[in-house]
């Protein structure tokens, strides 16, 4: 192991937040280093309860956050939290307003925030958000909240990341439940009406509730609550965090924890090994030239599943 | 060939909407049949100007489309409409608000429109898009409109398949241009302000070009023009295709068309080609067995980067 990583991870299972924060770079930038650092920190794999946040922007996430962590904090848990931005495959800042949101925090050193960018490296999101949870756990979290925005296939992904994920929703937004979000229903094991001294916000609880027991044959066990809070005050925040409690303890009881953290081991080790296929596509080591069988594509000389098919059977022809 | 599909591609190729129609659902749902049909309307690839169309909601996307058909009708040309909904990965309904709005073409023979979801198959939408605009190609299309909702990674690969891609935005949204879009200014070749009769529209034409001048130094030859279209009344429509032909014209005189058309067809097989080797990974014809593999990664025995070297070292070392 070369020594500057022992060092960091040493430091990070010490709870050094520098360390940690260190370790999470280098996950998020793709470092050569993240498949020993992985081999390091895999035997404190599932030592900690994972909690997905999501959902549109505006309804408060951050705030959520913020308030639930308080409430984990005053049972006594260490509580850390990573920001996932998939909104941008450019740019590097993640969802910067929100760390600057949760400076009270600050000064807790049982909390430790973190936002991390999708850069598109190995295996992208689906990899790299499990990649840092490991970091979280070496480091001796309990819990981990995950927040994302909730946008397209990034939300999917950060659910398939978490035990327990958070949908939020706020009164007024009743267009985007109906028009886009069909899929929410089937990622959320707790839904959350936030901004609930609005106007509509009974409607929008109702609404969810009825969404939630049309779709109740296939979730089999746990029925999703809906429940309503003000994250800015406080106030309905003790109630959602025991909510998460009792899916805990479903998850549990019902071996589901098992069987999710089984299938979301398998999805990383497979886009991990499609990264790497990836990589070894892109590298121009083949005996076929990548960029003449797309020019003969491009001009109509071939299609492109024949052109796939060629570069394929090149790649597992190997060299010979 | 399957004397249906060669029918079916006979009918489109004469223009018969309802077998574009019928080859675009195989497309969609990602048929076995599509590799034959992609090698049948493989000679008439790049025969068409590709010109996508994004924004986030509410800003106007298909009244802007619809205001773009009709400009193009009044010049004579064909004008096939592609309108991609990444939204959700879930649901297999696709933008059914736009093609209701743009009823005002539906009894234009010139203008076919056409909503397609992506339903995550092979290669995803980075290969299903391409492969419904050859069927436009393959059925006489002069102009192909492909417009997409903007979130996240989809804009960009429906930019990726365009060889002009408009940006749309409206007035008063300019947090979102800061915040979360810094992406669409590498994106845009030409943006829109639309509903430019509202309030804060020259501000947010100002804003966007300061943003463009900053970002010139590294674009080359093509400076994105910022318009106002007021899309509802048509106003500014007839400016906005000038400037879509000058940017065909310049791409042409570049030869940056060449070198756009070749790179969206290397994309595209090597999505093709990962597609394959992803069907391979998940299909379990393998020596080792992933869930096996997948069980000591979530059990702390292995990590996630040494089980997915099992996994492609053993597809690379094929049966023996």
């Amino acid at each position: 192991m070369a020594r500057d990583l022992g060092t960091l991870i040493d430091g990070a299972r010490s709870g050094r937040t520098r360390d940690i924060a260190r370790l999470i770079s280098l996950v998020e930038d793709g470092s050569p280093d993240v498949p020993e650092l992985m081999r390091a920190v895999a035997p404190t794999v599932g030592t900690a309860r994972v909690i997905g946040i999501t959902g549109s922007p505006g309804v408060g996430k951050s705030t959520t956050t913020s308030a639930v962590i308080t409430s984990l904090r005053a049972r006594g848990e260490r509580v850390g939290v990573l920001a996932v931005d998939p909104s941008s495959p450019f740019s590097g800042g993640a969802l910067l307003g929100d760390r600057i949101r949760m400076q009270a925090h600050a000064t807790d050193d049982g909390v430790f925030i973190r936002s991390m960018a999708s850069r598109g490296h190995l295996g992208g999101l689906a990899a790299t958000t499990p990649q840092a949870l490991r970091v979280f756990e070496a480091a001796g979290f309990d819990v981990v909240l995950i927040e994302t925005v909730g946008v397209g296939q990034s939300e999917v992904e950060v659910a398939a990341a978490a035990d327990t994920t958070l949908v939020l929703l706020a009164p007024g937004m009743g267009d985007g439940i109906q028009a886009a979000k069909a899929g929410i229903l089937e990622i959320g094991d707790v839904f959350v009406v936030n901004k609930a001294d609005r106007d509509g916000a009974d409607s929008t609880v109702r609404e969810l509730r009825a969404m939630i027991s049309l779709g109740q044959a296939a979730a089999g066990g746990w029925v999703p609550p809906v429940l309503k809070t003000v994250a800015s005050t406080g106030q309905g925040i003790d109630g959602l965090v025991d909510a998460i409690d009792a899916h805990t303890a479903w998850l549990t009881e019902s071996r589901q924890l098992e069987v999710r953290r089984l299938k979301r081991a398998q999805e990383e080790v497979e886009a991990i090994a499609l990264g790497m296929l990836r990589r070894m596509l892109e590298s121009g080591e083949r005996l076929v030239d990548v960029a003449h069988l797309s020019a003969d594509v491009a001009a109509g000389r071939n299609d492109a599943y024949t052109a796939a098919s060629t570069l394929v059977a090149d790649l597992l022809g190997g060299t010979d």
